[in-house]
């Protein structure tokens, strides 16, 4: 869309995981996923980023109102996760294995449908400074 | 264009604004910007950052001379928003509420015309850490 | 006090400001304080961090619940100068020339009366990454 | 000393851990500890920052040798913390709520023994950007 | 392709280097490159951000595993340029001016034949947390 | 001295070095200083972060007029070591291993006699985010 602004709000939480295949042994998950498979868990300070994309209202000046993003990130995202066990605590992950990517795919899918209808541009979470996923929708 | 590089300049700048609709009351005012329009005005430590996109030259290595590009930021953007009142001192915002939005929108004009043609690939501001917005062209 | 351990909480606020001496004319404050005397004001992303120093409890492992801590910075100080114009919206920055320097010193009274005797150890007041102040009390 | 040199070194580790008093119910701990006390943990990306004190040898300019440092933090700290369960996994936590407090005495007590007498000057946890601890040992 | 997912790993190098062209003389260079062309050369804290694009594996959750990508950064390009002079000790780097952009470049084909086909996204060399350059292949 | 303020201001430069004692040889450099005796040299992106301490002058609200410490800076040490090697192109450092250490001894007396005397508190050295070095004068 011609004019097209993109917008990002960042918000942080803090929670545990750890990597593992129920299918496999302790022995063989160590050997893929390293230390992320230790069986008591680690955790992480992630934080996630939203990209909103659109025109900006006329009257406003905004694309979308970043306090109503804040508050669709708090209730969809960050109440089910922040101070919380990613393996045992949260539905939206019920047997998914917490990886970076799989964490940025639920989140864009909790978020998605509280956003007007094509403006999710992009979700972003970032596991350590160094270590990050982006995910962009099921359609690109 | 095959092989294009992308090139990113940062700098900083510190302003004052608030956001408001001149044809709304301070309440409603309120209701929609927050504490963002507080009468009296609030600051930040803004980021701008430009990105130009090109292949690079043979001779220097570079696509753009980010010196330059430098002082283009500096001359055309740094010098009139810079420990200023982005609603009372910058010309290029005149009658345009400063959302970071357009912020972004403004900077890309300003900078723009003094760019080689079509190089100008994207302006960021970064209102604070955790939010900002991205504008690439009115054509895109 | 043998086995001291020092634990910090750090908080974030937007603020503008102008710096100036009202004796003075605006080309002497202009001299003085340079940009930051803009008669309209400009403003930063502040960063405060508060430092509070004793030995921890048995039972909670804590030198202080920083939960309070959080809910003190927030009712004593943050409440007063978020999103605010450090020269017309606070009381305890009355007839005060708001430097970095003198926005340290006044949270430090503010939030000294409200942490046990003797414990709040020092404020800090980060203007930009690059420019902070420290206070440690009227008595250090 | 005259012409102390104060020389710091940084490192990442990730965990989780639960803060909780086994002496009081699931209730009790949630007041007390918030969301810090979720049964089945959270977690952080952890800093700690080591700080050694002293002159500087006129042959190599060093206070210590970083590397060792380094070393020393690798092997009696991060090795025994990193992709760890605090409550669970580490042995010098035993028995101790893996509060900020509490892991930064404790990491003092494991580095000081390897450093040379009186050197090490504190060290630092932080748990996350907003919230860290400083020890700086027994006898101050 | 559908449902991508990007994933960034980031790693940090110390290197110096000098911007000239041997065609031109000291003072030519200095006019062109500024502080850059100094001829003992100087330095920076470089950090090289590698991204990788694809759609997950069920079983793992991974679109590539990052250990292996780690790996593959250490060993095809950290090694040759950490603690090196990137004019005189880097193989890959003979004959090109260190500019941003060449390094950019130079790390996204040492990179590639490693990464499983047309799945490396772009690499992003940050010269400066102000500078920065990304590249994403000869074909785009 | 009561009601003391610690203010503090930082800044960047980018140099070269190489860490060696001319004493003994490329195996035995190589041996005690690892990757920063690489005979090419390398290179960082420093800051340098000055503390002035003092009371707060009750006309301006300063400590020290810190436009006046960033210009101190930029003659005194900046202008010497920006865009240089440190081994090569440094009078204030020649004979000097340049350690972080003897970076901030040196920038320490650098700066020292353009303070009010017993003013400036300490100076902080900068080699990379998670090493650096502080002096606080040779009194102390």
């Amino acid at each position: 869309m011609k004019g097209t602004v993109y917008i990002y709000r960042k918000a942080h939480f803090s929670a545990s995981h750890r990597l593992f295949d129920p299918a496999l042994t302790d022995e063989q998950n160590a050997e893929i996923f390293g230390g992320c498979s230790n069986p008591n868990g680690h955790g992480h300070n992630y934080y996630i980023e939203v990209c909103v994309a659109g025109v900006t209202d006329p009257a406003t000046g905004f694309v979308v109102d970043l306090k109503a993003v804040k508050q669709i990130m708090q209730e969809r995202f960050l109440a089910m996760v922040d101070h919380k066990n990613l393996n045992a605590d949260v539905d939206f992950l019920r047997g998914v294995n917490p990886t970076t990517e799989n964490i940025a795919i639920a989140a864009f899918r909790q978020i998605a449908p509280h956003i007007p209808a094509g403006k999710l541009y992009s979700v972003r979470i970032y596991e350590t400074e160094n270590n990050y996923a982006e995910y962009r929708g099921d359609h690109s």
